[in-house]
C-alpha cells in the first residue's frame, strides 16, 4: 500500500483542520495509507475534529516524526504552508523524504502567500499549490483535488 | 427524539469547526438529534471537515433557520460565541426558542471572553461556558464534557 504523509503547519488558520480531514479521506479514497504528522496544538484540533477516527488512522508527533525519518519512507508528502516556519519543515521533510510532494501554500495575505511559495519554490522541486485563503477553504480544496485527481 | 441546534459563529476561529464536530457527535451520543445552523463560510469549513458525513446529518443556513424558527422546536440550544453578532444571534435564537440553552464563549483575549459573557448573561438564563481560549481546544472541551454530561 502506498503511504502518504501529511504534515500540518501552526493552528492557527480555521481552514487547516477541515483541509487535513478533508485530504485524509481523498488520499484514503485513493489507496493510500494516511499519517498526519503535526505539532501538539494542531494534533489536538485533528484528534477533536475526528473524535471517532473515522477519517484519521495515524497521527505521529511532529519532533518524532523528524527524528525518525528516512530516504523514500513515504510516497508522497503533502505539506500545509501557512507561516515561515511551515515551510521551514516543509523543505527540510521534502530533502529527508526525496519523495513526491505537494505544498499546499494558503494565506489571507496575498503577499505572503507569494512569499512562502517562493521559498519552497527555492528549495525543492515539490507541486505548489499557492492560494489566497483564510477561513473560506473552497479555492484550496479545488485546487487540491486538481492535483490529487492526477496523482 | 430530543432535537439539538448547534449555532456557529464566524469563521476565524481554527477551534469552532473542530469543536463543533466534537459537540455534535457529544450530542448524537447522548441521543439528540442534532442540527448545526452557521452562515455559508462556517459550514462550509464543517462540510470539508466532515465530507463522508459521518459526523454531521443536518445543517441548516444561519437565516433560513431564523426565518422558520419557533418555540420550543428544539430541546436544547448550543451557540458558539467568541463575536459580538454571535452573542446576538445566540441573544435571538434564546428569546424565540425558549428552550434549555448553553453558550459556549470562547476568545483568546481574557477581556472580551468577558465581555461576550456579560452580553449574553444580560438577556438570557442559559448556562455559559467561557473559557479563553483560541487554537488550544482542550480547555474549552472539558468545560463542555462537564455540562453535556449534566443534561
Amino acid at each position: 500500500m502506498k503511504k502518504a504523509l501529511i504534515l500540518l503547519g501552526c493552528p492557527e488558520s480555521p481552514s487547516q483542520t477541515p483541509l487535513a480531514i478533508y485530504a485524509t479521506n481523498k488520499l484514503s479514497s485513493l489507496g493510500y495509507d494516511v499519517t498526519i504528522t503535526a505539532n501538539p496544538a494542531a494534533s489536538k484540533l485533528i484528534k477533536i475534529s475526528d473524535p471517532e477516527n473515522k477519517y484519521v488512522q495515524n497521527m505521529l508527533d511532529l519532533d518524532r516524526c523528524l527524528d525518525s525519518l528516512e530516504e523514500k519512507e513515504y510516497d508522497l508528502l503533502l505539506g500545509f504552508v501557512h507561516k515561515d516556519a511551515a515551510a521551514s519543515f516543509f523543505v527540510t521533510f521534502y530533502q529527508i523524504l526525496q519523495t513526491k510532494s505537494i505544498a499546499l501554500v494558503f494565506e489571507k495575505d496575498e503577499k505572503l502567500v507569494e512569499e512562502y511559495a517562493e521559498m519552497v519554490k527555492e528549495s525543492t522541486d515539490a507541486e505548489i499549490i499557492a492560494v489566497k485563503a483564510f477561513h473560506n477553504p473552497n479555492p484550496v480544496k479545488v485546487q487540491l483535488d486538481k492535483v490529487l485527481n492526477n496523482l
